[in-house]
């Protein structure tokens, strides 16, 4: 029985791959990915089979229990199996539903942390997500729900962030403005929006919450990621 | 002129240094340290001058000044300044006050992300921060506050977290529970403590928020970090 790895991409540049998952995407014999890795870096896995599963960020639920069996029989057939995924496997990564199914078939596992993409577009503002005297508290949230799911209270920590980031961001400008409002947010709270964190396709709008229906006019392709707070003020748009 | 990198070490593990963050400790010219990173990371910047400065998550305030100082100092002098600093730079890491200081002073800068602790933790409990049907929002927060601040507003969006990191926790029991509960947190809401997550050192307790006092008999050292949620419920003790 070989072991399991659920290994963070990072929030997609190559070199923010961990020293530890280059060295399992090295020695690795086969490699499920999401579908938005970066071709560099499966590029590292030199000797493994290369799976493409679902999207980057796991939109297709009804796919997971295959997933799930492919994992568990990759396990009885290949040594160092690794599970690949965009950012940090354990924030919205889906990967309870994977380590469930493996522990369950009594299959090993470990999981090795990633660049979660809120650091990386946080890097690449040059704005701190967390700041003394302004910011004491981040909140993650998505309003991407499974198809099993209430569309109801992912927002309710929005009320009070001083910094949120909102993953899974594309096409959901008009929920979020209109959550974030009833939950108390003020229209002129200052909005970034980052696409495609730290690859060469990186585009960011700066904005308000008033105005975030503007951002429709990038016309997102890739994955993206909505910052809010006064951290932000200072950008381009949101003084 | 040089270039100061301000660079997340990542949690601990010296593995878990991003590739960007190796090869800019390789080359670096000098390196100014928070004083909790590892000795075989520190040792990666073989060509460069060590310098410690301050505790891991910036406890001195008085001396940022002084830092920023030292960085724009050393900017003037070295082509390629590393301020390194233990997890992510722009979550509890008072890279903004740096940012600042240094393009005040026109010197130019970059912000590398790194894995922070919350992703470390998680990896090593196998439990997601996130998980479908439990979890959909995660908020990091710390009762750490500088001496300007207030400490009052820092807890707010704990009140609705489905999951909870909450950083620089270290003897700070007694003020979490008490927060926690004010904002009608159930007294058996799982709590699991890591101190010193991914390193040699790294221990965990678990227990409920109404026993979390329970966890100074662990007499930590080293830096904690508190997960609070019902994804952590199947963990022993939480039951």
């Amino acid at each position: 029985m070989g072991k399991v790895y659920l290994v963070g991409a990072g929030p997609g540049a190559p070199d923010l791959l961990t020293l530890r998952a280059l060295r399992l995407l090295e020695r690795a014999d086969i490699v499920f990915h999401d579908a938005l890795i970066d071709s560099t870096v499966l590029g590292l896995a030199a000797h493994a089979e290369l799976i493409a599963v679902g999207k980057r960020h796991g939109r297709h639920s009804a796919r997971q229990p295959i997933i799930n069996r492919q994992l568990v029989e990759a396990a009885r057939t290949h040594d160092l199996v690794v599970r690949l995924k965009g950012g940090d496997p354990m924030i919205f990564g889906r990967a309870q539903e994977e380590i469930d199914a493996l522990r369950e078939a009594g299959v090993e596992i470990e999981v090795v942390p990633g660049v979660t993409a809120a650091s990386a577009a946080s890097a690449a503002l040059q704005v701190s997500l967390t700041c003394r005297g302004v910011s004491r508290n981040l909140v993650f949230a998505t309003p991407r729900v499974g198809e099993s799911e209430g569309a109801s209270d992912w927002a309710a920590p929005l009320a009070s962030a001083h910094t949120a980031a909102i993953y899974m961001a594309a096409h959901e400008a008009a929920q979020i403005t209109a959550q974030l409002q009833a939950l108390g947010r003020a229209p002129d709270t200052p909005v970034v929006l980052v696409e495609n964190a730290t690859l060469a396709q990186q585009r960011v709008w700066t904005g308000t919450l008033a105005r975030l229906h503007e951002s429709a006019s990038l016309g997102l392709v890739g994955p993206a990621l909505i910052l809010v707070g006064e951290v932000f003020r200072g950008l381009a748009g949101a003084d």
